[in-house]
């Protein structure tokens, strides 16, 4: 719990508004605008939010300046919303810091290094060479084959695989039953089955990546697959062998990228969508959620829907379905017409 | 191996009919009306299976009254058959049970507290402040982190994963490699990165819960992500941050919904589906599989099609399929009709 | 490092071709035609490659007898250049073997059979009455329930799960966190609940089997779940109940068959595809990525699209796109012909 006054304080360039009573307004909790209850703050994020922020049973609300003549409310005016919640959060529910602690239950190969401060749950393994960088949590059951690197300051949730190669950088978070490092699916036909192609590449993973729960990233086929810098991908993200994905992108839940596809930087991904191998996505694309792509996107847009149109024509396909539904009427305002117009069609 | 008389004895409400060898009438097994075989009981569950049940090899048949008149076979006939059959099942395939055994090679925490006559497997783990109830079997490789608790009567498979905080209910049951609580997806874009938004809130789970093999439910990031009674999920299904998933939900394997998306109770969702975001599906709605819904639906009904259509909608869409793909033709006629009019249009 | 006359002589049939100094050219390493380095051999595998082999910085290429003479390059001539290709990357990335060792961290039930020379990695169960074939590399953390079988010369990735009675061929390769042998997902509804039916079928995998990381293999209802000899599966697939995948199965990631399906021999199924349940899918049969199947495809075909096209229609329909995003337009040309007609059409 905190006073008002108290929590402004900890949120850089933070003003109280409307708060005279900022010593005596305890805020014990953090939630969202509809919550019904008391002691909360909550916040309110664009002019979309204001009238449900004025009704809010919230006792203090974070906003910009933008709003804030439009609220009575006590206030704390910040400069970003979502950074000052982010902090805020963190008042009340501080971080999970390692604590040093290697597990007795865990095997760490005599050659692999564990960092300063680093803690291994139980059930872990760490294999030969394999180097875990300082202030790691590694949850139970986490598995570290051969060769492997993990940066500082990782979170790595229970029971993720590594296999032997992979490398990832600084301040990497996932979280549980993903698999880094499987061999990526290459087979050729000859003598009536298919056979494998050795997948010697691996999975090479930036600084401050997050990926979420049953993630998959597969090992290259000759080079390696690739995940740059401050991406953040949600859970069940499939990265195929080869793929190259730039910096700091988006992808979201149960999509995915088939082989050999490089996603420029900043590019945004939905939920649910499927990009097909060996394409180019340019920089700062956005691919809206249920989409399929088939082909490279010949410039930055936003795309939508399972034919990955452009999100214009998206739009204009909507608004042509009924017709599209009922397209049988159609058709037979154009054989009355021909009938009138004693015109035979080929049918 | 029963008598049919033993076995139809064991099924609530059954009566035997053109059953006169009942005591000599072998069963060894249950098996599809298909199947090639001698010694079986099979089942017919509605008109459409009728003569199939006729010409099966089955020793016998389950049936309701309803169509035992039409069967000259020996019948057990029961008030609801899938009732019966499972019923059945289970008197030649015992449901597994606890046997109370603690492998040595699991580790609980001293705060732990874990019921009585649960089985926990080699190489569990049970968090700090967790409770498990009475009468579970915990399989080989689960990890439950800490703060968790697992009602009575639990089955979980090999290798889940539970982070901190979460709440499952009486009767909860779950395959393989699913993980529960892993953070939700929320980021912030700010000085050109994505930042974290904390997720704060936690998985909270009914009684009589099922869950496939890797599924995954995420944490609130504010409140917590609800599953409510008596659902049942498929494999891979997943369940996003904020979610409220209401009583005796359906979903079918591969299917996931987005953010912060409400399901009312009874809702039925096929499989390959996605929900979008901040959506409410009103309860006793059908979703069929492969849909894509990105609205939430105005009223309780079956919706389908990556357009989300009212499945009346999508069957006249798939009828005009044929018109769609050759819709040139279409064109070719109404530019004919032009010529003719002398209508010059704007292409 | 071999020289190009020493790699050229392990493998099968090949010929060196432009070769004088095949003493002297030194391989470090196979790599894309693409790649920017030296002393690495490439290949050229089709037609639409041979410009971009001339061009490489590659010291010699892999080609068929076809291409040979258009290069001028130190060639490697073979009768498949995919075939030589695995078996040069082969002789730089040797196949690990299984070096025989059982972790003092793994738990070996009494009465389970393991094989010569099978390596069992650190927290690895198997259960009662299992056997384990020989040569086998069973990683860390795989969990073996009772009456499972597995061949001889297994690879089993970390973190895998196998229910009881599963039962896998010679030669089956699987990399991280996949569940084989959850319960199929059977319920019916009745007293306003969904109610359980036993799921008492196995899960059957044949000879030569290769499955991705997080795939699901559930078991069957009745009768067995069966994917026979050859088959190939990309990561995140899911298998139903009671399926019965044919032989040379090839499916890629994120794609799933709902219950009770079949397919034929040499079936293929592209990425993110779904395919309903009871269907049946002829031998041979392709579907490309990002389809959806609803009805079973009536003769071996192509496939394609969210609607199931034959190849040649969904081609069509793409073709057709543009007009149905602008059908509006053409919905004003038809109404200004009946205006011009003095037709009068219901809306």
């Amino acid at each position: 719990m905190k006073t008002l006054r108290e929590l402004a304080a900890l949120l850089p360039g933070a003003e109280l508004r409307n708060a005279d009573q900022a010593d005596s307004i305890q805020i014990q909790s953090i939630r969202p605008l509809a919550y019904d209850g008391k002691d909360f703050l909550s916040f309110v994020t664009g002019k979309g939010y204001v009238q449900a922020g004025g009704a809010s049973k919230a006792a203090a609300l974070l906003v910009t300046a933008e709003f804030a003549s439009q609220l009575s409310k006590p206030l704390i005016v910040v400069p970003v919303v979502e950074a000052a919640l982010a902090q805020a959060l963190r008042v009340f529910f501080p971080e999970r810091k390692p604590d040093g602690q290697i597990s007795p239950h865990a095997v760490v190969h005599s050659s692999a290094k564990v960092g300063k401060n680093t803690s291994l749950g139980h059930f872990v393994t760490v294999g030969a060479n394999s180097v875990i960088g300082n202030d790691c949590i590694i949850e139970d059951g986490v598995k570290i084959g051969e060769d492997v690197v993990i940066g500082d300051n990782a979170r790595i949730g229970m029971n993720c695989t590594f296999s032997y190669g992979t490398r990832i950088g600084k301040n990497f978070t996932v979280f549980g039953n993903s698999t880094f490092g499987g061999d990526g699916f290459g087979f050729y036909f000859a003598n009536g089955i298919h056979n494998k192609i050795p997948q010697v590449g691996n999975v090479l993973i930036g600084d401050n990546v997050e990926i979420g729960a049953n993630c998959t990233v597969d090992r290259g086929a000759l080079q390696d697959t690739i995940v740059k810098d401050g991406c953040k991908f949600d859970n069940m993200v499939h990265i195929a062998h080869n793929c190259n994905v730039g910096k700091n992108v988006i992808i979201a839940g149960q999509s995915g990228l088939a082989g050999s596809t490089t996603l420029g930087d900043n590019v945004i991904v939905g939920g649910a969508t499927a990009i097909a191998d060996h394409l180019i996505v340019p920089d700062g694309t956005i691919v809206a959620g249920g989409t399929l792509i088939r082909n490279s996107p010949k410039e930055k847009g936003v795309y939508a829907g399972t034919e990955g149109l452009s999100f214009g024509d998206f739009q204009k396909m909507r608004a042509n379905i009924k017709h599209l539904v009922g397209f049988n009427k159609w058709a037979s305002r154009i054989k009355a017409l021909e009938k009138k117009a004693g015109i035979t069609a080929e049918e």
